[in-house]
C-alpha cells in the first residue's frame, strides 16, 4: 500500500508531554528525486533533548514546526536510491523522524545519511554508539577528566547516557555512585553495570545518601536531572569538582520557571566548575569515540540496555516513558526488520 | 595609655550585619614574646568575604569565634620586635583584626606578617595589590582568558574587585560593561576606569540593558553579586562563555536560602561554564601579579578608588557600607599614621 504513516507535531507542549501533542497522519510514500534516497525507518531513537525541539525556542537545532513530522534519530534501510553513495538494502543512520519512510538528500540539509558500519547490531548506533553514548563519552573524557580513585556521581544513572557515563568512570578507575529511580534500575546498576553504590531517589533521602555513599565527596557530578538532585550534589563537592551539565530532565516539562539551586555559591568554596555541553560539537570526532566504545562493549566492560517498544501507534507514548522514568537504558521503538 | 581597643564578634549574623554583631572591649596592649612582633594597625581592610568568617560554618578559613577579635586584613607598623626579620618602624601587612595592636609570630599561625615593599603607597597593598586586586587579576587572567574583541560584563563593577577586573579586561582588549548602583559609581566607571558602557542596577532594567550594551553577547561574566543579576546575565551568554563566580554579595545577608537562577540550563546551549575561585589559592604567585598590577597603576592604565573612613568607633558601621553599596572602590578605615 502506498501509505506513509506519520506522527506530526500538533501542539507545542505546555507542561508534561503527552500523546495529545501529536497527530496521526497518512501521506503517500514520497518518490526520491535526483541524488535522493528513499529510506524506510526500522528503529526510532527517543531522547530527552527532543522535548526541546518541540518548543518554539532558539536552540542548537531549529524547532520542529507545527504540522511537521516529529523529528527523531533513526536507523533505516534504503528502499530506493538515486545516489551513487547508497544502494538498495543499505542500513543507514539518519534523523528520519516519526514516520515509516523519508527522503534523504545525502550531504544536504539537516537530515544527513550515513551507512552503518558492520560489526555491531544496528540498534547499537542509536544507543551506546549513538548520541546518548557519545554524550557520555565526550562529557566524561573531554570535560570530566576522571582520575583513578576519584568519586563520580551520576544522576539519571540508569538512562542511556548516565549508564554509559558511569561505566566509563568505572573503567577509568573512579568509585561510581548512581542515582536512579526504583529497585529494578538500582539492581541493574550494581549487578550489571558495576556501579559501586546506588541511590534510589524514589525511596531514599538523596542528600543524606550522597553523604553516605561518597565519603570522600564528589569529584565529578555527571548530571542529567538538575533540580533538587543538583542542589543535593552541590553540598558534597570535593575541591576542584567538575559538575557536567548534560541535561536537566527534572525541569523539561515544567510550566513555570523552576528556581535553580540555592547553594550555587558552594562552587566558590570548592573552586568547582559547572560546564554545559552538547554532543553536536563532538560528532566530527566520532571516529575516535565509536571504536573505543565498541571495544568496551565487545570486551564486556561496557554493559547496556535497550528498552525496545514496538508499534507505530505507540510512538507518542514511548516518548513519554522518558519523562516518567519508565525506561531502563536507551529508549527505542522498532518499526520493522530489514528486508 | 596601656589600652588596646578591640571590636569582638558578639553575635553571629542572622540577616543583615549591623553594629550589634560586635562588642567594644579594651585590654592591655600585649607584650611580644620570644620571636614575636608587636604591631600597631594603621589601616583596616573591609571585604565582603569577612561576612562569611562571622558564620559558624566550614570555609576556606576557620570561623571567627564568639568573643574573639573580628578578623580583618590590615597594614600596620612594628612597635616592638623580638624577631630578627622585623625592626621597629617597619610597615607590615597582616591580618591584624579590628584592634589597635596585635602580636604576630612570623611564620606561624594564621596571622602571617610580611614587610611592605617600597615604591607604592601603603594602602595600595590592601586595595589594588591586596586580596581584592589579586582576586580580579587571577580571576580574569587564570580563568577568564580575555581575548581582544570579546565582551566582558562585570557586576559589582565599582567595587574593589570588580573595578580592577573590568580594567584588566579593557587592558586585554575587551569591550567592558559594568553593572553598578547609582549615577556616581556609573560615572566613575565611564570617566575614570574607561569602561565602554555601564548599567545602573538601581535605576535601570538590568536584563534589558545587558541586551543593549552587549550586542555581541557576553563572553566573560565576572560576577560579584549573584541573584537576579546572575540570572539576567545567563540569558545573554555567548557560546563558550565563562562565568567567573567571584562572590554573591546579594545573598550574603539573606536569612533564608535564596533560590538560584532558574535558567542555569542556558549553560548547556551556550556550552558555557561557571567557575568558583578563591584568591587564597593564588597568594603564592603574588610575585607575578603584584609587579604587573603596580606597573598598570604607575602607567595610569589602572585607576582605583579607596574609600577611607576614619575612627575606631566607626569600624562596625564601615563594614556595613559594603552591603549597602555605599563604597566606591576599596573600603578601608584609617586608624593612624606611621610613627
Amino acid at each position: 500500500m502506498n501509505i506513509n504513516r506519520q506522527w506530526l507535531l500538533a501542539k507545542r507542549p505546555d507542561g508534561i508531554v503527552g500523546a495529545d501533542n501529536f497527530s496521526y497522519s497518512e501521506t503517500p510514500i514520497p518518490e526520491p528525486g535526483e541524488g535522493e534516497v528513499l529510506v524506510r525507518n526500522l528503529y526510532l531513537s527517543f531522547d530527552p533533548t527532543q522535548r526541546g525541539w518541540m518548543q518554539d525556542k532558539e536552540s542548537y537545532m531549529p524547532p520542529v514546526e507545527l504540522g511537521e513530522v516529529m523529528r527523531a534519530g533513526s536507523i533505516g534501510q534504503v528502499v530506493e536510491s538515486n545516489n551513487d553513495g547508497f544502494a538498495k538494502g543499505d542500513l543507514v543512520q539518519s534523523i528520519g523522524g516519526w514516520q515509516d519512510f523519508f527522503i534523504a538528500q545525502p550531504g544536504r540539509g539537516l537530515v544527513g545519511l550515513s551507512k552503518l558500519p558492520e560489526g555491531a547490531p544496528p540498534t547499537l548506533f542509536l544507543s551506546v554508539l549513538g548520541v546518548t553514548g557519545l554524550t557520555a563519552y565526550w562529557g566524561m573524557l573531554d570535560l570530566g577528566h576522571p582520575k583513578e580513585g576519584e568519586t563520580l556521581l551520576v544522576s539519571g544513572a540508569a538512562g542511556a547516557t548516565g549508564s554509559i557515563a558511569g561505566q566509563i568512570g568505572r573503567i577509568k578507575g573512579c568509585r561510581v555512585v548512581g542515582i536512579a529511580g526504583g529497585p529494578e534500575k538500582c539492581a541493574w546498576l550494581i549487578n550489571e553495570a558495576g556501579f559501586d553504590d546506588v541511590i534510589d531517589y524514589k525511596n531514599e533521602d538523596v542528600e543524606a545518601r550522597i553523604g553516605e555513599t561518597c565519603p570522600n565527596k564528589v569529584d565529578i557530578f555527571f548530571d542529567n536531572v538538575g533540580g533538587d538532585i543538583l542542589e543535593a550534589a552541590l553540598n558534597h563537592l570535593n575541591m576542584r569538582a567538575r559538575v557536567l551539565m548534560c541535561g536537566g530532565i527534572s525541569g523539561y516539562n515544567a510550566t513555570e520557571a523552576i528556581p535553580g539551586p540555592s547553594n550555587l555559591m558552594n562552587l566558590i568554596g570548592s573552586r568547582a566548575h559547572m560546564e554545559g555541553f552538547l554532543v553536536v560539537d563532538y560528532l566530527d570526532r566520532s571516529h575516535i569515540a565509536v571504536p573505543e566504545l565498541l571495544n568496551w562493549v565487545n570486551s564486556g566492560e561496557l554493559k547496556y540496555e535497550e528498552d525496545i517498544q514496538e508499534g507505530f501507534e505507540n510512538i507518542p507514548d514511548t516518548f513519554t516513558r522518558l519523562f516518567t522514568g519508565k525506561n531502563l537504558g536507551k529508549q527505542l521503538l522498532k518499526l520493522g526488520d530489514p528486508a
